[in-house]
């Protein structure tokens, strides 16, 4: 677990702000191991283990000032965050002691806990057991109040995210030729990512052929083959660990069947359509229909088997998702993937990937490499 | 989420005695989402998100059949598992639906269900919140009955791993030097452990001088010094998912003061007598006691400031840990780190760490580097 230097500056004001919103959903006490949201709030890096990490904001109007508790032997890792600054305390804990007593110690006899939706259940129940009659809840709902809403540093670092995912997309004829198998060209992508600024590939999707109806390919041994559609979708975390996601479609060696690009009209279209309806208090559910209304009038709306989006910015997924029955109203700094696609089983598949951000009037589309049918 | 066919032969075996022992432990059903578990009970890789994916074994003694809840868009990349085969039902769901639902619907009315340790809080509510009335509990203790013993075919998967470590600090005189800095010689031994058959580095620890008495420091922009101690505990996983782990200490162009060489042996002598103590039906807390002993009698033992070990397998920290208080019994084929150290907080610290197998009569240890104070 390291420090973030240069981010330090906003971590003041959204413990602060968290504390706030905590109130507001009635909870005493937020309970947040390592994770993004840990790294939201305080810049610590690392992942959640078997031992206790597990930062500690109580609700606004509590006396008790922030705590994380921490294995002894990981402190030393937290130094450079300057957490005393903050007014977090550093509480250690040896191997052999009960961190869940440490932190029922530290509580001041909360009611409600919100629990990180990360938190694994082996530190959910030591939680639960430490505290026997208090209620558990998810946190997730506090925190993205706060992590949805992009401040201009974080929109930053998700421009640089997407201009560094378009210069590997700019570079897609090295990867695809026929007679490549999926998982060579992946390969090399994955490492183009690095070349770009990633600190590695999160994700590296090199679907060809009827390969490209399954939404979640992977990359695989089958050869790319003349004529092929190949859904390229790609990406990973800049050092600041803000995500890069962009998804193009590509066509080898030749011009698709009229059908086919015909459907890829129906879904650039789909895809802008969907893009002109982002703005300040549109419901994302709305952005969702505006891409499947596009593709059912085409008759390619039972092909569109997935959600029409996901919010993108420490995690690759996080709120606000763009699906039906999402009636949370968009707000500026809100940043998601636009990405209808088309899946046609045993056959081929297309999807088209953007992240936008809300603006005052409508959004910024962070990905810039052309959205047309590519023939590489 | 992919196949791991060569390891396609035990799942069946492991469902079954998974069922039997949840049984034994009072559980109706265990609730598995992706991560080791799953790999270890059905070969799935990948990571748990926000969209439910599921695997459900019911207790011997139960009617339903396992099933795996899995989202539609992600059934494919089950395909490989032969899941049909293992008499495991697949069930998806599409995005929109409640996954939490459809586990309720196949689980056939559990009092008692029991769920990854890993599994995030947001699906530990989700089906917490679908089964109102039904008592939660960890699968930890169910799965570890299985995983803490490793057949044949796992042990050999760890031997390759410490083989595969074992070149990596074979080299050490390629990447410690006097001049460099921690964070480029923990580049090349990145680099190195994926030459050497890792598919990545899951952690590389170079702790130079005083960082030494950080038992988790990472690599930091420290230039290495002329007589610095370096402590390298380095580890990742094969393809297959089961991991190296091994520490070693180096000391850079010139012996060590006499006190350190004296402490240093001391440190060594406590690892051997840690290994030494290794067998079947001793209790985990005495093979940490024997290596606190030695610590202590050379006046060391406040210095040693962690537990003794960890076990070791498809996760690099798993059952059994090897700490005062765990009156586990060894039993032949648990493997464990065996990991004592010494830390002198400003000044120095060093680690030797070996994982061993338990075997009828002791132990055989897997990492072969020799453990004298090397100097490079």
């Amino acid at each position: 677990m390291t420090a973030s230097p240069d981010r330090a500056q906003p971590f003041g004001e959204r413990l602060r702000r968290a504390g706030e919103i905590a109130a507001e959903h009635g909870v005493d006490l937020l309970a947040i191991t390592p994770g993004t949201d840990l790294r939201y709030l305080v810049g610590a890096t690392g992942e959640t283990h078997e031992r206790l990490t597990c930062l500690l904001v109580p609700a606004a109007g509590h006396r008790a000032p922030p705590a994380i508790v921490v294995p002894k032997l990981e402190a030393p890792g937290l130094v450079g965050l300057g957490l005393a600054d903050l007014g977090v305390e550093t509480v250690t804990w040896n191997d052999g002691e009960d961190p869940y007593l440490l932190v029922s110690d530290l509580a001041g006899g909360p009611r409600r806990i919100a629990v990180a939706d990360s938190m694994p259940a082996v530190h959910v129940f030591g939680l639960r057991d430490a505290f026997p009659d208090v209620a558990q809840v998810l946190a997730g709902p506090v925190l993205r109040e706060l992590r949805m809403r992009k401040d201009p540093a974080e929109i930053d670092e998700l421009r640089a995210a997407a201009a560094a995912i378009d210069r590997v997309h700019a570079r897609m004829g090295e990867f695809l030729r026929v007679g490549r198998t999926e998982a060579a060209a992946g390969a090399d992508i994955a490492l183009a990512l690095v070349e770009e600024g990633h600190t590695g590939a999160a994700f590296v999707i090199v679907a060809s052929g009827p390969n490209g109806a399954s939404p979640h390919h992977d990359v695989s041994d089958r050869v790319m083959q003349h004529g092929d559609m190949v859904v390229v979708d790609i990406g990973g975390p800049l050092p600041s660990g803000y995500y890069s996601d962009c998804t193009r479609t590509y066509v080898l060696g030749a011009e698709p069947d009229p059908e086919v690009r015909k459907a890829y009209e129906a879904l650039q279209d789909a895809q802008e359509q969907a893009v002109r309806a982002v703005g300040p208090g549109v419901p994302a559910e709305q952005v969702d229909a505006a891409a499947r209304t596009v593709l059912t009038e085409a008759g390619l709306g039972e092909h569109f088997i997935h959600r029409t989006g996901h919010g993108i910015g420490l995690d690759v997924h996080e709120q606000p998702y763009i699906v039906g029955g999402n009636d949370l109203a968009l707000r500026p700094g809100m940043a998601f993937s636009v990405e209808p696609g088309v899946y046609l089983e045993g056959e081929w598949g297309a999807r088209i990937e953007d992240i936008v951000v809300v603006t005052a009037d409508g959004c910024e589309r962070l990905n810039r490499q052309p959205r047309d049918l590519q023939v590489l």
